[in-house]
């Protein structure tokens, strides 16, 4: 399957004309051809156009289409078979299992996303029927639903290559909702941003949909991003990245005369708070599940843990060894790029510098190109509660631990934390008075509460909330996974005394599309 | 019912101590006692901290007594009596049957936030059961449901005194929703503000809340309103204004270190297609109605009609005329206050020196401070389409009116308008064409759309919608009015694995509050 290099602009592949840059083996350091380019503002601003003017034909869509495209897709990824997971295995180092799996996470959202649609309630339908005889003035008929907010620009991880880039959540999500998207490839991993986007195209060609529905700009320059959520034809941005790019996005949309929201999840620190009962209890077994969990995917999960609060005294003691001892024993990986790996190492090198921290363990770095070794720091609760920098998230394999003498000081640590994708508390029965107050903390500084887990796995269920405060996320009321991810994309919009046959078909007496429906209050289907 | 003058700062009544100013009767110009003061920096600190501190004991409070929280707050109104009504007229010239029906409003606003608490399934809770025995990997016991984001800050307008200020809609729905609020008290109806802030304080004090709960602080210089939004205790804004002052809070909170979300309602030009067949068939009718909605609380309204799109013809400019001498012809208001007033000359003199507008109709204005005369100004399509300024918001007794040759010169119009909360479209069954290309179009611009009525009149009640794309408002996600407003104050939050006794109540086995919630995709009450 022969790579072009190209963009895929409203349906069409586009030469680059830009800047140009490469694909890279983050193992090897080896150059992957073909070169991309920068998209041009031109061609931006085609894309963009191209969005716009798909948009009313994708409202327009019945939600069983929309499902059909959603499910083309996932059908489309997947003819793509061996040729997609090698080149994503090249461009990012991850292993086959992994991005197989992966790419079966990435085809059920879509699939999740299909049947919630399908089933229709999600757009949240309201109807207040007219009072007439209401004195001293009548009151309308009033019915309310969830619209589509428009075209959506989509920034991809690097450290997902399938569940959270080109086809990932944010663009099944946009795409479920009625809204056209422009991706922004991921400069990491193009011709795997390439190949995908040619499964989308196809599905958007097999049903019938004008080419807007879908492009995908090429662009490692920050120039490409900035015109995208600078476009006025965008509505909205779903981003997954660092907290400098996402910070610099949700800047950009702000500023904009019109200004949008930005959905960007930036990573977390994602705290791992193990009581005294439990670290006694079970402290090998912890020291297992946690050292696994933070070396998952070399460190890069957005979940992934970095900090360990444990107890003082023997079993706490034991727990950090013990961790610090399988960390550095594991099996050490390779970052999906080299410059990430860089900024790895320079953030690292940052909170060594810290005064109080001290390095537990530390592996060497395997031989490859964006190899990182793990790393096991500790400070004492002082030094954290000091230090900002120690605070923040070491995207990469490194932890930090640290040890708590006092249900008091476990509570310093929660009122220490910055927004939080997750926070993590084991705890036995014990522990519960200081579990209690800590899960209290906890629940208004982070978007998911683990208990006696690890936090890295996000399943994609209607539970799920994959978003947290700031600087989790720069919109906490929301999730990237899970069905409620929808309504990032829609606003609501009141029809007050429109006749039946101008009614969208979930707002219609009868309530032909047999969806739930909040009918003067109540919650029905009739 | 004496005023103080004072701030009502986590629970005390604190004299002012920072620049004076007095409300003023807009009628007479006369200066009204006492003097208020700007809040100082300290003092606003000292109401942020004190909302922080009691926002864990608000979040622990059991629905039922937050609804009581809010009844309290709407007996306590009522208790104010005549004093409050008399103050209110005197700071706003607003006729005493209008201050009664906004009075009645108000209380119902919130008796309705009361009793969708205490029905409880707001809160959106979700359910994924653990599947222990999936594999590769078990899936975890994952419960969502929202909670509050923290303390909110409230700007309430000048235009409605009691339904969108200290009492209103903002305050309302985030207490409902568990956030403790600091009001910055409108400046224009200082005295007003005091009077209903000792309700609400009456009202904490009765349920034995920590006062923290609710805090008032004047403030007539801007940076009162800015050290509020920018405090780091605040979580979240409700405003409702002027686009500039929207604009304003808006981009303080963006650029915090920790952006929050700033729920500003800006205002919209509403505007009212007339179709021709609607014209011809009951031109009369609707002059009659369009003129009183334009005038009504004399043209203060967010929702007030501010461009009438009429069709050419005898029947259209029959229309016109009728409308421009109904308006010309009414009774003359006066505005909430001189700025108010002053602010509407200014912007009404920009228009009229748009070159292509003309003068309709022109009333003079009544001989009060604040007086403002109707004015209809006429103008071309393409003066319309080429000027930015005749295009935006004119606040006050001030109409557009334009004339469209054809279904083509609609959907220009229709295409022109920036967000709107609301698009009205009269048409009778030989417009339906258009008509309904017109809805399609104006739903991707506008929160609510109107058929054959008048813009004016925002019920409260689920379906309504009170917002609309910038600039209507900041976020066009959600609304400011009907009960869908709490959401604006909230976040999701996902328990994973947590024991029963660990859970909120909505989120436990067994159902105890009897609530909606979606169980394994699937609404239940089991």
């Amino acid at each position: 399957m022969k790579l072009r290099g190209e963009h895929c602009i409203g349906g069409a592949w586009v030469p680059s004309c830009g800047e140009t840059f490469h694909g890279m083996d983050p193992r090897t350091g080896a150059v992957l051809q073909p070169a991309y380019a920068d998209a041009t503002i031109a061609e931006v601003d085609r894309a963009c156009r191209a969005a716009a003017a798909a948009q009313p034909e994708l409202e327009r869509l019945a939600p069983q289409s929309r499902a059909a495209l959603l499910r083309a897709i996932g059908e489309e990824i997947l003819e793509l078979g061996d040729a997609l997971l090698e080149r994503t295995g090249a461009e990012t180092g991850l292993p086959l299992a992994r991005l197989q799996s992966e790419r079966g996470r990435t085809t059920w959202q879509l699939e999740h996303f299909a049947q919630v649609i399908e089933e229709g309630s999600w757009v949240e339908a309201r109807i207040d029927r007219a009072l007439p005889q209401r004195t001293p003035l009548p009151r309308p008929d009033l019915r309310r639903m969830l619209v589509p907010v428009g075209p959506v620009a989509v920034f991809g991880a690097s450290n997902f290559p399938y569940a959270y880039s080109v086809a990932g959540g944010d663009t099944a999500s946009a795409l479920a909702a009625g809204c056209a998207v422009v991706v922004k490839a991921h400069p990491a991993h193009p011709g795997t941003c390439e190949l995908v986007a040619r499964a989308i195209h196809a599905a958007v060609a097999r049903l019938g949909l004008p080419g807007g529905v879908f492009s995908l700009v090429h662009g490692r320059a920050h120039g490409v991003g900035a015109a995208l959520v600078q476009h006025p034809a965008v509505a909205a941005v779903g981003f997954t990245g660092s907290y400098q790019g996402g910070r610099a996005l949700f800047d950009l949309a702000a500023r904009r005369p019109h200004p949008i929201p930005v959905y960007a999840e930036m990573g977390s620190v994602n705290p791992v708070f193990v009581l005294p009962a439990a670290a006694m209890a079970r402290g090998a077994a912890l020291a297992e599940k946690l050292a696994a969990s933070a070396l998952l995917g070399t460190g890069q999960f957005c979940t992934s843990p970095g900090v360990m609060v444990l107890p003082e005294g023997e079993a706490g003691r034991a727990l950090a060894r013990d961790l610090a001892r399988r960390m550095a024993a594991a099996d050490q990986g390779t970052m999906v790029h080299c410059s990430l790996a860089q900024a790895h190492a320079r953030r690292l090198a940052d909170v060594r510098a810290v005064e109080g921290v001290e390095v537990l363990a530390e592996a060497a770095a395997p031989g490859s190109a964006a190899g990182a070794g793990a790393v096991v720091l500790g400070c004492s609760l002082s030094t954290w509660l000091a230090s900002e920098s120690v605070r923040h998230e070491i995207f990469g394999p490194a932890t930090v631990v640290l040890h708590c003498a006092s249900a008091a000081d476990y509570e310093a640590v929660a009122r220490s934390l910055d927004g939080q994708l997750t926070a993590t508390v084991h705890a036995e029965p014990d522990d519960e008075a200081t579990a209690s107050r800590l899960l209290a903390l906890l629940a208004s500084r982070a978007g998911r509460l683990v208990w006696n887990g690890v936090p890295t796995g996000v399943e994609v269920t209607h539970a799920m909330v994959h978003g947290g405060p700031w600087p989790a996320s720069s919109d906490p009321r929301t999730t990237s996974v899970g069905s409620a991810a929808l309504t990032r994309w829609v606003r609501p919009v009141a029809w007050q005394d429109v006749p039946q046959a101008l009614l969208p078909d979930e707002l219609r007496d009868g309530n032909p599309r047999g969806i739930w429906r909040l009918v003067e209050g109540r919650l029905s289907r009739d």
